[in-house]
């Protein structure tokens, strides 16, 4: 569902704003049968109090049984359906770095690789190796391969087997297949442009494969890591920017540079964060961003990263942690007093799936115009019997807008 | 919505087994306002406990308003959106009869009609013959039209007024359009090739003008039924199938030809069945070929019919007696212990409107990584209350899938 055109149309600039919070991965799983997820068993005053007076549901951001990586999780949330605004696996990987990429670049998510004295794979992610590995390798190469064809050759250490490739050139194109194979035993497949026609795509085909030819020969005395396998060629996608399609001066507040990127991607400003923290989330510096930025902007998006992360650990009890630190700071957001609050998560990372899931997550919105609501606490079985129902797909920033003024109808 | 390319990029094989029941036509509706639906009226002592620690919901395979046949129902359910994974008409009559169809043969529906003596269509039914009419009627036409153009023409009685027409030939095309005009007083339409440049749908369209010319002079001296129409000219679809799609051996375990038949389309194997039993159900074969199969597959699709022909005979007692049936062989299904169960029907039967419908019809979902679930029975309203919400089009394959830790994470 794409409803981004119709948005652009109907927007229209209002003084409202809006603050959306997204707990990455907030949702959960009980950790017995009957028990209480993570947020049932977060002790969470001012969020319960807030949810006594706001609607609630669930959200799924891509699809039932779909669990959405950060990218596509938080596209669908910025309205923006993942399965049609695609952004290419070596792009993702550069905004998680942080790689600035330009219009003209192209980026490539690589994996060192074992081969084989014959040519084939032995091993497609050389074993894992320790991330100090990996940086020494790209130290290696980086030495050795700077340009060609006249494109500059830009690595990135991202962690274990996986590092970060950037073209950065003119008349480079993206439609280039990859060259790992998915498979042992057999030898990469040479890059290739989509159609042979597309001359650019060829030209970037040509420089990949230039590229593992002397990574395979600079690395022809390693041991372990002795190759290279590319795949997910992709540039900067053109998407739609946010103060266009929905009339708002758009910040985000993230200190991570994934989520950073892909709120640029949208037409975000992504905000300077002071960094005088130890919690790598910086609450503190983040909250002091947004105040600061407060009359200058519209939309807010506000990111905490380390409800996913402690999902991802398996650490229930540290997940709960972060979400009773969230609760001490929901006081000052609502001191800003935004005409629309919304709070919700990418995607559910219950801890005991120690993995991001497929779960719908719960959504509170306090808002002008709600309806009654059941729900008493910012929780997934409360959330189930909330007002705004189960909301599948993009459909989060339509209802921000609307409940802010910002949506005018539809056809007369 | 087509996740379909999404599942066969996600998936991936793991010993886990999937155990998918569908209860042909199982949603109801009271026969009075606040009494019991069939599945509310049932005993169902084995359901109750396994509702208990299940995770229910509502599920509209299409779309709200919209009562599926037994092939788009089916379709949605197996993953397939039915509004982008078209079956002919004529290919599914011919699957309903287990008719075998090769990928260049031709079947078309075929209506025996009464025709006035100026050839404008009097009654596009004949007045809705006795089956045993249709097959005396099929027996002349075979005995009198046996090739045309030197394609094979074959004739199969489907009931009533309606037949099947199979071509099998080289070189035949299926976009041709319908001689049925749908109306009376007027003449039969001719078929054409949609496109006048495509030579095979053109030579189809040939031949079956050729048919209807053929079968009005063979029945020229009979007093009803003295001509046919003809729609749905349509060729096995090749869709993906569940094995690519999925990474699982999917099997069928279903006694109609109709049910089988739509499994194979998606590329299941359907499961030969002892033949011992009266009922035409034939529940102790199927849990018997289930039982020898279990090592050999993954995904396993089990159809029960009789809760919706009794359905579309209006007999609420009976369909609560087919419903107390299934409830006496769950316990051997829970015995083979699948990491995934998923109880459903292709579409609601209720005995009150015997016919499909367009009620959503519940789900059980027996599974690990459930969230808490109010609801307490296996029936529509406790369904209303269930964790998984109202589930719209193709998304219980992904959730299966999801459950059974068959799919990775949507993009990065």
């Amino acid at each position: 569902m794409d409803l981004i055109p119709e948005l652009a149309e109907l927007s229209r600039k209002t003084p409202s704003k809006i603050l959306l919070v997204v707990l990455d991965g907030v949702g959960g799983l009980p950790r017995e049968a009957g028990g209480p997820t993570e947020l049932a068993a977060a002790r969470t005053p001012s969020l319960d109090r807030l949810a006594e007076r706001s609607a609630l549901g669930l959200f799924t951001p891509v699809a039932p049984g779909i669990a959405p990586g950060s990218g596509p999780g938080h596209l669908a949330i910025f309205g923006y359906d993942p399965l049609r605004y695609r952004v290419g696996r070596g792009v993702l990987s550069a905004l998680g770095l942080g790689i600035p990429l330009g219009p003209d670049d192209v980026a490539v998510r690589g994996n060192f690789a074992t081969f084989n004295p014959d040519g084939t794979v032995k091993d497609r992610r050389a074993g894992r190796p320790p991330t100090e590995e990996n940086r020494r390798v790209i130290e290696k190469l980086k030495s050795r391969i700077r340009e060609i064809e006249g494109v500059r050759i830009e690595l990135y250490t991202e962690s274990e087997h996986r590092f970060v490739l950037v073209l950065r050139g003119e008349g480079l194109g993206e439609r280039v297949t990859d060259t790992d194979p998915q498979a042992t035993g057999v030898p990469p497949r040479p890059a290739e442009p989509e159609d042979p026609g597309d001359e650019a795509s060829a030209r970037t085909a040509r420089i990949l494969n230039r590229f593992a030819e002397l990574a395979r020969e600079a690395l022809k005395d390693e041991p372990v890591i002795n190759g290279v396998l590319l795949r997910g060629v992709s540039k900067k996608p053109d998407f739609p920017k946010l103060p266009e399609v929905a009339k708002v001066r758009a910040a985000a507040i993230a200190s991570y540079p994934m989520y950073r990127g892909v709120a640029e991607l949208v037409g975000m400003e992504a905000l300077e964060l002071s960094d005088f923290e130890e919690d790598p989330d910086r609450p503190r510096a983040k909250l002091e961003a947004l105040r600061s930025a407060w009359a200058d902007y519209d939309f807010f998006y506000l990111h905490f990263k380390k409800t996913d992360s402690k999902g991802e650990d398996g650490d229930f009890e540290g997940k709960v942690e972060r979400i009773e630190l969230f609760d001490a700071l929901l006081p000052e957001l609502l001191g800003l007093d935004p005409d629309v609050l919304l709070i919700t998560g990418d995607h559910s990372t219950p801890a005991v799936f120690k993995a991001h899931s497929w779960h719908p997550v719960p959504v509170l919105l306090r808002a002008p115009y709600l309806r009654n609501d059941a729900a008493r606490r910012f929780t997934e079985d409360e959330a189930a019997r909330g007002s705004l129902g189960h909301l599948v797909g993009p459909v989060l920033l339509p209802l921000m807008l609307a409940h802010a003024g910002k949506l005018q109808k539809y056809g007369a």
